[in-house]
């Protein structure tokens, strides 16, 4: 049985940001990878989801401005679309791989499962870690009803030869939003299936209307407190059934959140977990201390995103090398790259209404101002949430279609504990979003 | 003779800046206004050019996304473009002088000059105060040579109603670049006529060339070292000539540098100046400790620019008011929007080369890098200046399609000292170019 210093289940985002200091630090590493080496976020996630979605703002960018100055709208062409994506994608696995054999980590592929406290076995080979990492990340939730087999994953959607003439999403999560605004834009009509009557349910109310309203304007339709029973194969496409509902379309994708799988046999390992995830403690520590989770597969409140598994990978590395603190987290900003990029960080709108003692929220509608008018914005605004105590920021929710410029700037000034005043004193490029921040806050 | 507590001549952002704290805190206020009120920036300057660039850059975007799935490459129909930017600076005039009448601010049309210490003339009218605050910018330089009467500006470009087929910029500094960009974009054969070899001197050598490279793949033509000694009409053009140099064109413009004018009959009110523009201590205060100075028509280190106009006019104002600590500049992003945005903030390459001892500059290509490949951008780089002893980062240059973001996130972290480990410790919207920072640091 080969002995490490550290296994690392899971060769993605917060398992890479792990192996490669513990490598640097002295330690032996094995990272394990059961299928795709990089994981869920450059393979088929965050990174070929914003290629496809460069082309879409291109597009959307060129149409506002025909009604000033430009002339003609550019078409997608989904093939040359995806093969674009490929050029990026096709190289992640060989290359991860080879990056980590470069800094002498082993690797192995195949599906791990634990067997004891320490020892994990990986197809006919067992490995025993001082320290184990899980960082498995989640999988695609699939709908519970007759024909589930015919539902498609994001996954496939990433990775779909021809773009269908009408197709749905089963979701309201980012997922689902920002898939949708990808096919309505490459010319498909597109239908979102909604359980509630309430798309991404972390953010306000109103930035999530903007943002169904500007979709609606662009052939997606949503399908909302619709709960499917059956979902049936129709020619070359499905029939998506439910109580006084029916809907046929070429095909349907899951967009029902994710879920972590049960391949780890963690009881095994002594490692409690939940159906939300694997629990740990504040140093991210499972109930078994040799064993750790990062990333996805944890059971936590913070946001589940390639930065913050990056940092937990970071954590936890520096944990086994020796450091001790409890994690604590900076402000994370949440960006959905939709019609609108909707973009929060920090105190929640929700949890400032909560303590309306402490906390001021200020929504101004800045679609009509200079910086939003400039490229027709359809739709612009900005909350700002300050202490009331120390007029400090700390949080802003930013919905335009580049509000993730802006989100990036105000998560500065948070992590800072930056004052109105001390952001005023200032000067950014003029004009432009942060220039307008005087007049925000 | 009517009395004022401040009288500000120029109602540009820099006299609007002051004035309207001033009238705030109690001060009877006179602002005086010889051309728009509103002055150069949002009439015929940053505001309208940024109007033209957004339809340019909408452009760019889609024609680099031609080679990733995107099809058909947009036009600029220039007469619809330039009725877009009117739409914006028709409003201007009226509308600024409405909101400091609004505000109980009194307003006077007309060129004013000084008759003594306290006292100046407008038309027929004489006007005391108190205080006097001059911010009456810059104007364009013309070329002193036989045909200058030929030769536009910068604001006869920003108001052309056709584009013509060829044009030349005399100059290369950011208004020429700028512009020539705008004008290429839009169809025309540009060429830029510079008396040495170096655009843009206030920018790294290598960024400049980035930006020169760039431009002159889309029709833009640099002639270097050429000093114009004629320029003749020539039928519905004009040739432009320099020892062994002949250029005809349709239309020539002047980009070289601006320059404070003299109407204001300095020497009247005890005020000194240089060509360069008026002599300021400190506090902004003149010669003549009655008059104050704010913006471009001050003599100054400082890059001219509205939001440090803006920013001196606050400074002034609180002066005024009582304040008496002398003025100091947070860190001052310059960003020229030409065909790359190239942008610095902070301490600049040139002040670090300076002293190696104590500076390090690393300056990466991130053409190739995911952020900048998935929209296709020609050249990216990004150079982060950091101080020895402490780590923190000092001064940035970027060059992209989209530096302007990326230095807007760096412009806090400059003005906060974070050091690498800080920034590195912050989650950014991923990916964007703001996540890359911890591969930059």
């Amino acid at each position: 049985m080969e002995k490490y210093d550290v296994i690392v289940i899971g060769g993605g985002p917060g398992g890479l940001a792990a192996a490669y200091p513990l490598a640097a630090g002295g330690k032996r590493v094995l990272v394990v990878e059961r299928d795709l080496w990089g994981g869920t976020c450059p393979n088929y996630g965050c990174d070929p989801k914003k290629m496809l979605y460069s082309a879409v703002q291109a597009k959307k960018r060129a149409a506002r401005m025909t009604r000033a100055g430009l002339v003609g709208i550019p078409d997608i062409n989904w093939p040359n679309l995806m093969a674009f994506k490929t050029s990026y994608t096709e190289t992640v696995p060989t290359g991860t791989r080879a990056g980590l054999v470069d800094q002498r980590i082993a690797v192995v592929d195949g599906e791990a499962h634990f067997v004891d406290e320490q020892t994990i076995v990986v197809g006919e080979q067992s490995f025993w870690g001082a320290d184990i990492i899980i960082a498995t990340g989640l999988q695609p939730v699939l709908p519970n009803v007759p024909g589930s087999s015919l539902v498609q994953t994001s996954r496939d959607f990433l990775e779909m030869p021809q773009m269908p003439q009408k197709i749905a999403f089963i979701g309201a999560g980012y997922v689902g939003m920002e898939l949708a605004n990808i096919a309505a834009a490459a010319g498909a009509e597109v239908h979102i299936i909604m359980h509630g009557d309430r798309a991404l349910r972390a953010f306000p109310a109103a930035a999530v209307t903007a943002l169904e309203t500007e979709m609606a304007t662009g052939h997606v339709y949503f399908h909302k407190n619709v709960t499917l029973d059956a979902i049936e194969p129709l020619g070359n496409g499905v029939r998506l059934m439910a109580p006084d509902f029916t809907l046929d379309v070429q095909q349907v994708f899951a967009a029902m959140g994710r879920r972590p799988d049960d391949q780890l046999m963690l009881n095994r390992g002594r490692i409690r977990s939940t159906p939300q995830g694997i629990l740990v403690n504040d140093h991210l520590q499972t109930s078994n201390p040799h064993v750790y989770a990062i990333g996805d597969v944890v059971a936590k409140t913070q946001p589940k995103l390639t930065p913050v598994a990056g940092y937990e990978g970071r954590y936890v590395a520096a944990q086994i090398l020796g450091d001790t603190e409890p994690i604590t987290y900076p402000a994370i900003p949440v960006t959905v790259y939709g019609a609108l990029e909707v973009a929060q960080v920090g105190l929640s709108e929700a949890e400032a209404k909560a303590a309306p003692d402490y906390y001021t929220i200020n929504t101004q509608d800045v679609t009509h101002w200079y910086t939003y008018n400039r490229t027709l914005e359809p739709h612009a605004s900005v909350t700002i949430i300050k202490a009331k105590a120390t007029d400090e920021v700390v949080g802003a929710v930013v919905v335009s279609s580049s509000a993730e410029d802006l989100i990036n700037v105000l998560t500065v000034a948070i992590n800072q504990h930056l004052t109105a005043e001390a952001v005023n004193a200032m000067i950014f490029a003029y004009p432009s979003e942060a220039s307008d921040l005087s007049y925000l806050l």
